[in-house]
């Protein structure tokens, strides 16, 4: 286990509560990480009043980025962040060799935690991903997060695995982008239970559900529609934490309405009436872009390749949803 | 649609709120419907102040009932009930033709209101499956709950079709049991902006969140754990309609941790050591007849074949689990 | 178990080879079923030389068939076949109990071997399910066939199942609709190895791979398309077991080619060009019917609600579909 | 499109025939590659008559080597193989950008063809898909492959996405790993109606049915165990393609009942008698590296991390299966 003086570890609260929206990667038309536009974007974050940041997440298209763009995000994001909120990186990749190259260069460029998935493409048993979470944390020091997110990954943490790792110090935290809230319950009584909520940080990744999984005992939230509005994801938190649980509902069903917005161009129609051949990954991701384009936050719309882009009908109805939601 | 003086629509409240355990079917050594502890159980529940009762559901074992079966519990709870609540009976089965023979022996055993599923085994597409559902609600005059259980119909309903279908009456509500919260959010926004939801109950079968259910706008909850423990989740309810959401969640912790009794199965060892052959259903279900038995509500802690009973030291947990909770 | 001298027995060969297929069940606009068209159906295929047939399977649309219909169906293939084939009949349902009255009424409605699959709704650990199939064998004395189809019942038989209840006699055979012909052809390798497959029947259901599961050793085929073309398929069956390999390969293309038109549903567009809202299931079976209603064996081609029909323009292309096979 | 002439398409048949086993990549006992024993794992293929050679696929553990290790797996490989049969590499990550940086670094280690996945961890459309391999072939000039492997992937490749790109000359061919031979035989009819397949190689990766695959027209194989028994492999093909299908078949058999091994790990108890905490994967590269060691091949049978790896006792499983494939 690392000292607990560890430059890193200091820089991260522990636990970790708050809002840490898991950042958009902007892009050049030619597919280059949009420095400038991703600078902008972590300003306007950190204005908003976040209480950290997520790069190259599953929001910031790390699937699409190569190498080289994932450590050009994480270091822009770094700099522009410069300390003043702690700043988690993904390390996604298929397995523990990867997964520790990922890391020692999320390290390099300026990562405060790291942010590692259970092995895909190849899957693993309970004791094998345990393992996994040992040699990545032994392997580089920075706080670790466990991220769960079946979707992806498709397998889910064993909640066995999560209460070990926490109770012996490997991991920092979990962001839980299961979208299962009931089981996400049971593990927050386990964790309260053997004592580690007091230091390991638990993050729903769920930005429908903040409300229920801040009420729950989650410390905060991991909201990829906190991209478009970090305002609204900063209300419902302190709503929350003041004991105003019905004012944090009422915000969260407007931010719910809102994140209508991810069907924008999966439901779309072209002019001929089809609709456009498009993942819901890219639906989504091309939806929260749009909107940041037309707020003015950064420069292009564009995702990563072979992701279809947005049509012109699905990026009215993003214009449509933010005047709607009172952001234009 | 059915006139709105129909006897049955009467005793129904628009919407139905609060606690509706889906009641476990209790059942002799040879597999028989105990009609006498199936009474007693059903007296605890409105001793204890439920607002309604789900029968032959899921947590009936209503899969592994056979048609006598069903329509003896059905009876047996209408009888006993005697019109104090509603009384929901599930009609669960493959298709349509089939559900309406279901449906009809239901409204015959006296059911104050149906829950049926999409299709299952032959899968059928969100069109297919909204005229399913219209189907059965011509052809019996009993207000239809949609039943959305993914983890055993295998498909999840699409919010599309529940909106459709609560906006022009053939639905009476949803029990929503597919542990999706960010979903049922959406579909709780989108009922409310067109209209619904003052007339169309939606009532969550997740156990463990019925705190961010009821946060959420939910209605009501139908609760499995609630056949063990109906006070708990009557507080958790009392205190969410006071505002009194801390207490709530306090409540609700304290249920997540007794909900851990459905692992007694799959994780007791035997006397060799090793795990017995069993279902996660066999598990949760025996344990809940085994808390049911232990509590003196019920006279054969027994499930229907071929699930493998729970073995001593199964039992011996649920016994020290009803006792943390404060139940024994 | 049964004495070897039962009827039922006496008229099921052992094993069962060749040519069995999955009767679709035909009905009239209104639903019922067609008797009439049901005979001519069983002559036409009695009349190509199959080796039995297999009544209310899931091409039968045992699913959407109320027991009053499957009941009739069972009967009147029973009388039209009158003994000159075995009548193998589905018995179809969630579990042991249901699948027992299922299997009583199909033996009394003259079936020769009862089919069923593992329970489906409330998933079972195999060890239930073994206990599941030995019920019903212990029920009803007819010869029962495990029927492994994942797609409907959402887990897959282990081989170990297979081969305990083939080796005490429980299982009379499978029909594999698995579509895994790895694991078929470990399973045949096993069931040889320890003696079975002189009396355990294994029937595949995968009607695009009848040449390659015949070369692994399994007996037959149960051919959902070989309600349109018997034919085809007792030749692909006759070269197989006269070593013609090259043949066989060359007739189950041709009808690879043909069974294309089980998308025949879901490819179509409507006049305005979008695809109508259809199931897998419904496409293809609606396709089968379509071409058994063009070659004049049934008088309507009509599938069971609430799957939507056919359009015009998917009519054609079965009618295209059968010009090609030389059906037409 | 790269012109005809280049150089590493003229090292490629057109199309591919026959036994292209997919490599293990053997170990050292902390990780690296272990040059020595792959160079020997290459020989003893090329001696058996293998044509062709696939690196770092998924038996190589390509999900868990680290890019500098593919490499070295590559260039080893090329090089030992110097020109005498092709040599496939695995080019195995997220999507289309990861995946251009592999081909670029497999291109450069001495790789005559690609063979890439669809995109992973983020899924795809069919359309993007598509669009996904354009990318990836006109990045690199080398001839590519398609790898269909649903259970790492999680999508299976939809054949209208085949027969386009199998057209319009961007893939070279198709790896399926899918397990689905009906779906291989409905694509290998539809790759002949239209002119594909004297130019377009199909090679199956189930090793259970390679005598089927072979009859429905498949060109060769890509089999796992093939690393354990080249041999075995290559008569299954020569009785193929000589129209000796029974000897095919009973060669298929003895193979199909070696691949037991897989489940050596599995399967194994410990001393205490209950069984390894191990993925299926570690357990079949478990026992083909346990064969291989046990066969004198390679100098260490250890997996990559965090794989479990084999007891003594499933070591001696491995053992005995050999003996009795008359391997030891």
């Amino acid at each position: 286990m690392p000292p607990a003086t560890s430059p890193s570890a200091a820089r991260l609260p522990t636990p970790l509560r708050g809002v840490v929206p898991p950042l958009c990667t902007p892009l050049t038309p030619t597919g280059d990480v949009d420095t400038r536009s991703l600078r902008a974007l972590v300003e306007h974050q950190l204005v908003a009043g976040v209480h950290g940041l997520f790069a190259v997440g599953s929001t910031g298209e790390t699937a699409h980025l190569s190498d080289a763009r994932r450590r050009t995000t994480i270091r822009t994001v770094a700099e522009a962040v410069a300390g003043r909120v702690p700043v988690l990186a993904g390390v996604v990749d298929t397995s523990t060799a990867r997964v520790l190259d990922q890391a020692r260069a999320a390290a390099d460029a300026g990562a405060d935690a790291l942010v590692a998935t259970a092995p895909f493409y190849a899957a693993t048993h309970p004791l094998e991903t345990a393992d996994h979470f040992r040699r990545v944390r032994d392997g580089v020091d920075l706080p670790l997060f466990a991220y769960d997110i079946p979707a992806s990954v498709h397998t889910k943490l064993a909640a066995r695995t999560v209460l070990t790792l926490a109770a012996d110090g490997t991991l920092a935290g979990l962001k839980d982008s299961s979208g299962d809230l009931g089981a996400l319950r049971r593990l927050l009584v386990e964790l309260r239970a053997q004592g580690s909520l007091d230091t390991f940080s638990v993050l729903t990744g769920s930005e429908l559900t903040v409300d229920g999984a801040l009420l729950a005992g989650a410390h905060g939230v991991v909201p990829g529609l906190g991209n478009v509005d970090p305002a609204g994801y900063l209300r419902v938190y302190e709503a929350a934490t003041a004991g105003r649980w019905d004012d944090a509902a009422e915000e969260q069903d407007r931010l719910a309405a809102l994140f209508g917005v991810i069907e924008a161009g999966t439901a779309a129609g072209t002019g001929a009436g089809a609709a456009p051949g498009m993942s819901t990954g890219a639906s989504a991701l091309g939806a929260f872009k749009a909107a940041l384009h037309l707020l003015g936050l950064i420069d292009c719309p564009a995702t990563a390749a072979p992701q279809t882009p947005l049509n012109e009908e699905a990026v009215r109805s993003v214009h449509t949803a933010l005047q709607r939601a009172g952001l234009l």
